[in-house]
């Protein structure tokens, strides 16, 4: 595995410049001249919405005086023209193992995807190398998206697995790691041989992951039943007994595809639905993460609701593999969180600016039927990929916006600006462009649409620089 | 204007490498070890598809010499590992002056984003540094994008309309540019004063581009009525008989979204549908193209094939103004001819490539409710990419596909190989990660759905190099 970029040793350090955080689903804080101090914790200390404009770090001392003497030493990061800090993204559905088939999907859909394209590439993650060079791929490449925290499904290998947390916990990402289990409906060369091998190899993932990060504040193991038609009722049931007994948090997949569906109804035609197939295993719970919830019914949602459960919506996938429209607006009138998720190679990018861009997208075609009220905003989408994602792995109190005693969970976002290219380097900067006349608002727009990892110049989890673009390299 | 890069005179050039074009609308013609002759015109004088693997500068002296003594002295640009050579993209409707509100367009459907957002901006090109500023960049971006060949709406504004034309012929860039035509339901500030105005301007526009490029080698003017509703009647007519009279293609946009669709109806009561108001005015002709024909009744399509007119269709502008879905393959069945357009900035993106991404999920829409019969393949979006695009602008004989007699309108495009990444270096290879597994067909793939123009390593028009990425400078 390549090396991680060097990283100073944490230190007090304030973040200088405009920011800009969903303050709710509707609404961006955007505080053009902000200064945010960072303690050596990661833990923002102090927020100063007015610092003087032009302040950098040579006259920054009287400044800096005034926060307190514990800040007299500290470093400053002071934001470019054009640039301003942002939360990082949360990712609430990526498969890790995957990602070397992102793209490739030709014109499948869910069922025959997974027997064509997926099954053959997770099994190979049996042989430690290959999950060695993925893993270590997934973790950078997502970092440069600006993810900072990903919920992630491995393969149901366990030192693959386990490899995929040490990964996270040495490159720095905050993760929920989650080891798959199915015991059935699954190919012979790629499954839990027995419910009891399920338990045991899920049990040795997750105490892994809690040997690795004993207080879980970067990564926390996930319990990971693929999908109800591949685990049996007892398997089901004792994944959920496992859930109680070890706090540990759930993920899945429901209601993607209607051959799915009619598979569960088929296989559980005691359980009144899909979502109750998952309640009555004991895996619908305040802990649960349930992908794409594309078709849910108004009883489902009122069980999710009811369950505290949270959903992840995957766009891009849903699209790609025409599984059909997930409804964001429904699911929030019914009360339920919602987050973003790349779902990873189902969705065929791993950024969540491009899971955002497309959840506009589909918002839109929600409208052409069902009316504009379906249509989700700039300020929605973004508002999904952070501050929704944090509720959705449950970790609103420390991640996906700008407040005293949250971590430094951001990135530094940059955008090309007309009046500074140089022809000869256009690209360099990024596909977007500035022209000056843009107020905020519109900014933050133009990144949504056209923005990419280029314009995430520099990514820190809970304080720590876990990645930066070449140009940085001066400044940190 | 920043000066153009560096462009060596034109020289023989023997292009070695995997080269990858659209045999037809189904099917890639992946070519893996071919070498391509281009002539000091332009023109593709040999293709070889069979040359030895290892083939480079110094050992192909004994090669060369077989093609003749006249490529003896033939430059060589062979590509390296992971890259091909592939068809620049045609973009068959972009308006360049609204590139500076790509992504800006909030919850807007077509009539209020005009009043909006674009009828602002595009009255601003009274101004020509404006102009100047944003159409050197509109150039620059969309070449770095591999746009070899673009259908511009520009502005009503005659000097400006004339200055995009010398940009285009300055760097290079293939393009058709109209000079808009609006005498009525716009505003005050931005309108044609008269019927004779809208003429005499696009006279003058017609003039000016055809001074500039006599045999309309690289630029032809076209005539551009913005839309039947903010035309008249008379003035309909009279750029029917312009384009009847000076031979100059004509472009505009059809049935689009309802409320314009409402608009038409009601403003041309005698036509019998949109369609019809064109063909009544003698604006529909092989020489016509047709943006977004997103609602086309069974009757128009009949009428379009008729005349032979052609259509853009503009995937990610319908869904982010909520205009709908255009159907491609029932386009295609009616026998008509289809392109891909940005449509900048109703389209967010000046990318093609993202463009023909967006025309794949725009099809899984319509294949959600529809069948899956609607679904385009990686394939048949590349073929809207260039071939289709050349016929729409009716140079499917010069351009879009590498033949003998064809002109050279190419891009190298070199994918991220994991194999030979740096973790420091991640992103300047682009977002696309190939892992050494993946077949052609699977490279491609990958390129079509996260590629982006850091994979458009260098581009030609004509033979000739108009743009290239700063890690190209010592190859060229």
């Amino acid at each position: 595995m390549p090396p991680p970029p060097p990283t100073p040793p944490l230190q007090q350090t304030i973040y200088v410049g405009p920011f800009v955080f969903s303050e709710s689903s509707t609404e961006l804080d955007v505080c053009p001249h902000g200064a945010i101090g960072v303690a050596t914790t990661g833990t923002i200390s102090f927020i100063d919405r007015d610092v003087p404009a032009e302040l950098n770090n040579a006259d920054g001392a009287r400044w800096k005086a005034e926060k307190g003497t514990e800040w007299e030493d500290a470093r400053m990061l002071v934001a470019e023209e054009g640039e301003f800090f942002f939360p990082g993204f949360v990712d609430t559905h990526i498969h890790a193992s995957q990602y070397p088939n992102a793209g490739i999907f030709g014109k499948s859909t869910l069922m025959d995807w997974l027997d064509t394209y997926t099954f053959p590439l997770e099994a190979s993650f049996a042989d430690l190398a290959t999950a060695r060079r993925v893993y270590a791929r997934v973790v950078a490449r997502t970092l440069a998206h600006g993810t900072t925290t990903a919920a992630y499904h491995a393969t149901i290998h366990v030192a693959a697995t386990n490899l995929l947390a040490d990964i996270c916990v040495e490159r720095g990402q905050r993760a929920l790691v989650g080891r798959v289990c199915m015991d059935t409906l699954s190919p012979e060369y790629y499954r839990d041989e027995s419910v009891e091998a399920a338990v045991r190899d899920s049990r040795a993932c997750i105490a892994h992951v809690r040997q690795l990060d004993p207080r879980g504040e970067l990564v926390t193991p996930v319990i990971t039943p693929r999908f109800a038609p591949s685990c049996t009722t007892p398997c089901l049931r004792a994944l959920g007994e496992l859930h109680q007994e070890t706090g540990a948090w759930c993920q899945t997949h429901i209601s993607e595809n209607a051959g799915e569906m009619a598979m569960v109804r088929e296989l559980f035609p005691d359980s009144a639905d899909y979502a109750s197939v998952y309640d009555e295993a004991g895996l619908l719970t305040p802990k649960t993460i349930l992908a794409h919830a594309v078709h849910l019914s108004e009883a489902e949602r009122k069980l999710v609701k009811r369950r505290k459960a949270k959903v992840s919506h995957c766009p891009a996938s849903n699209t790609a593999l025409t599984s059909g429209c997930a409804r964001v607006r429904e699911l929030w009138d019914a009360g339920i969180t919602v987050g973003l998720g790349t779902d990873v190679s189902g969705g065929y990018s791993a950024s969540v600016l491009e899971a955002a861009r497309q959840a506009i997208m589909v918002s839109r075609h929600v409208a052409m039927t069902e009316g504009d009220g379906a249509k989700l905003s700039t300020e929605e989408v973004l508002y999904l990929a952070t501050r929704g994602g944090a509720k959705v792995v449950g970790l609103e109190d420390k991640i996906g916006a700008f407040k005293v005693g949250m971590q430094w969970d951001a990135q530094l976002v940059g955008l090309g600006e007309v009046a500074k290219g140089e022809e000869g380097k256009i690209g360099e900067d990024g596909p977007v462009d500035v022209f000056g006349w843009e107020q905020w608002e519109e900014r933050v727009a133009k990144w949504l649409y056209n923005g990419d990892d280029r314009n995430t110049k520099a990514v820190w989890v809970k304080g720590r620089l876990v990645h930066y673009r070449p140009e940085m390299e001066h400044r940190n």
